[in-house]
């Protein structure tokens, strides 16, 4: 029998997280006071993130060692197994080997306990008693309310309120690990109510969410905020994952020529990627894809520039590729992915053209998704869906033109959660939408931020 | 960093089935034809499953070779992981050590595929194009889809009408590895118009949805039956867990001097019990724990009796701890198990006192599973929650009595898709309910078939 699985023991772990900042061609410029426009400094971020996050944020070491209590946490579930997808390749009838890492195994179900478990961990050791955030789909919430859980933070999660309505089983997810849950918009912050009162019925959106739980951690002395994408510290976290998938690699006897993860914020791209791309920048030949729903594009036809992280206004101006911190995707895109911008780090490497990036639309996406459920057994995350037909394609074109390939790609998270998206497309009920060009320029030109 | 995982590679995966047949004191008597009163030959058995199962069910041959292309599927998942509940220990504050064998990595997230993959593979072999099958919560339903899928057999999946309306994400997930899926009771059988005649309104049960499984099955020459527990065939092909597991123990340099699992029809307990029985009845000394829900406490307070498996009686008559084929339990009981009867294998095990039984309420189970999730991660199927609490009792009593014990219990799913119960627990919407002994009496008093 040949082997499927690569697994490695705790004891292979990762013990420190690589930091790609020290092998970047040109790093990613400072983000920005909105206020005063000039870089922003360690205390600007005081009241949000714990200081020895601020500094992982601004490091250049090429690696940061991971803290003992954050490896016991990570072993509830780590090292991840990476996968070969033998009964994929069989139905695509490819030349090309198809692996895959399986980020899926964590208690939550995707790579986002990666960051959760550092954060508690570190705002632990700094006395901080509480943690706020915001969370779309629910996969960062119910991370970080396992992960406060751990650490015995208490935990408030704001929650998107179209999706609280939407997704319950998250919400009962995010309560057994003992968080707080709230919808957002609510009545327990200024910006929560700002919104209600301008709109009562107000679906909410990732940027109201920020809003609210930034406010309130600002506000209380015990409290501080937490991020499950974007920032550089999230995707230092992240990096476990590629670090694994090297060695898992070498037990298979292969490398990848192709890496492929989805991108919203990046930070599952980058877990993965960051490690390659040091090979890549110390000379092997690698091609790096990431991709991202047509629905919301922000790799493949927004801007570079300097915007808010939050429709509110409320966060530094990073220097991104963005739709506008306004964009609020199609109501129809069923696949996640929804930030209008993408993590620094990510959107520098594009520029750089160290990776480059695809958008697909969202029927082929689960077209993709369900031959993998059916082959390969794990039903996809509609995000990892993306990244699943990623490689679909590309080993779909190695057969065209009769050439192998070995590709690598992240399953970011299961689809166990978001079943109700499967439900709607085998029911037909999903169409394709692309933002247009028209779309785009609308939406890139109706941006603005202080220093416009 | 002492370590909590212990993993085995694919090539440790076992190669036979442990057939405890062949070690037991005393076999349980053959199923009987509620016709004729005598026992049941292969020629009876024929309309519904493939000769291979059938010789497998009245085996006594000790190892049952595993079919390399039936490894081949089991090894998209297996073998699956022990891991230490270190964190669960320190919570409790025990001198005990909790071992816990985690089934819910597979694609559908408990033990189910393991026999769903050997039957789809032997009515492949045979010539049989499609198979039927009832289905409860969903989580046989979903492993018989993916196993089908795999072998490329179609099926049709009867769920319990109530859980159908209840579970929309177990519907979606069926329907995604391409199955077809109905409400049961359904028109579209003479049982299923039967009880709609009479109800047009009724909920379903397991019994109403075997009826309807099999009177398809028997109807059509290209499809057969397929069912997820009780049956010896379906208890052996679970025993590749408790192999597993004894590898798994020594890589930790442990051996479990109490083994726990939940029972509905068995065959969770079955799979990891049997090749730990194997060293009892060789001389290890070692308890067996088989836990059930207070509302439906068949090996507690059953009678140990010829019935029949279904409402409809169209089974064969087999012997085994019964509450009553018309049994159906409270609707306030949120956790499953709701079988009314167990596999004669394991009530054979419990009459010889090679095992003992105990039944919990929900509300302790549910209590024990939100720690378990809290401290582990994992949020447990409320089924497996049985199997945490028997465990964590066991625990307690051995920090009260200042001994220390090894626990191993089976956590054969998780809860993801039944999230809506511990939204209930969580939010003190359950109740507990005990069966008493007089309603007990009464079940039992109600049972007649055609030898009574």
């Amino acid at each position: 029998m040949e082997q499927t699985k690569f697994l490695l023991n705790e004891s292979d772990l990762p013990t420190t997280w690589y930091n790609i900042a020290a092998d970047l061609p040109n790093l990613p410029p400072p983000p920005l006071h909105p206020g005063t426009g000039k870089p922003i400094g360690p205390d600007d971020l005081a009241p949000l993130f714990p200081m020895e996050l601020i500094l992982q944020e601004v490091s250049t070491d090429a690696s940061i060692p991971i803290p003992p209590e954050v490896l016991e946490a990570l072993s509830l579930y780590r090292p991840t197994p990476l996968i070969r997808a033998r009964r994929l390749e069989q139905a695509l009838d490819t030349p090309a080997k198809i692996y895959f890492k399986y980020e899926g195994v964590s208690p939550t179900g995707s790579h986002k306990p990666n960051t959760a478990i550092a954060q508690a961990y570190y705002n632990r050791q700094e006395g901080v008693k509480r943690l706020t955030t915001e969370t779309g789909a629910g996969q960062w919430g119910s991370s970080l309310a396992f992960a406060t859980r751990l650490f015995g933070l208490e935990c408030k999660v704001y929650m998107v309120k179209i999706s609280y309505e939407q997704k319950p089983y998250r919400k009962a997810l995010i309560e057994t690990y003992g968080a707080e849950i709230l919808p957002s918009p609510s009545t327990t912050t200024q910006a929560g109510r700002a919104i209600l009162e301008k709109d009562p019925y107000s679906p909410g959106s990732l940027g109201i969410a920020i809003s609210e739980a930034v406010e309130e951690a600002v506000g209380r002395e015990d409290t501080k905020y937490s991020l499950g994408s974007v920032l550089n510290h999230v995707l230092l976290h992240q990096t476990v994952i590629g670090q694994e998938a090297l060695k898992q690699m070498e037990l298979a006897g292969d490398f990848p020529d192709v890496v492929v993860g989805c991108v919203g914020g990046g930070s599952n791209f980058a877990g993965l990627a960051f490690p390659f791309l040091r090979e890549k920048i110390h000379g092997k030949d690698i091609d790096f894809l990431a991709v991202e729903p047509a629905s919301c594009p922000t790799l493949t036809k927004g801007e570079l520039r300097y915007d808010f992280g939050d429709t509110a206004e409320l966060t530094p101006l990073t220097r991104m590729y963005t739709l506008g911190h306004q964009f609020v995707p199609a109501a129809i895109h069923a696949g996640g992915l929804r930030y209008h911008g993408s993590a620094p780090l990510v959107s520098q490497l594009l520029e750089d053209g160290l990776i480059r990036a695809q958008a697909y639309t969202q029927l082929k996406t689960f077209e993709s998704a369900v031959l993998f459920a059916r082959t390969e057994g794990i039903v996809p995350a509609p995000e990892s869906g993306h990244a699943v037909h990623g490689a679909i394609e590309i080993a779909r074109q190695a057969k065209e033109e009769g050439k192998t390939r070995t590709i690598l790609f992240n399953l970011s998270g299961h689809g166990y959660f978001d079943m109700s998206a499967y439900t709607n497309y085998l029911a037909g009920n999903l169409v394709d939408h692309e933002l247009s060009d028209a779309e785009v320029k609308n939406c890139l030109a109706e941006m603005k931020t202080p220093l416009d």
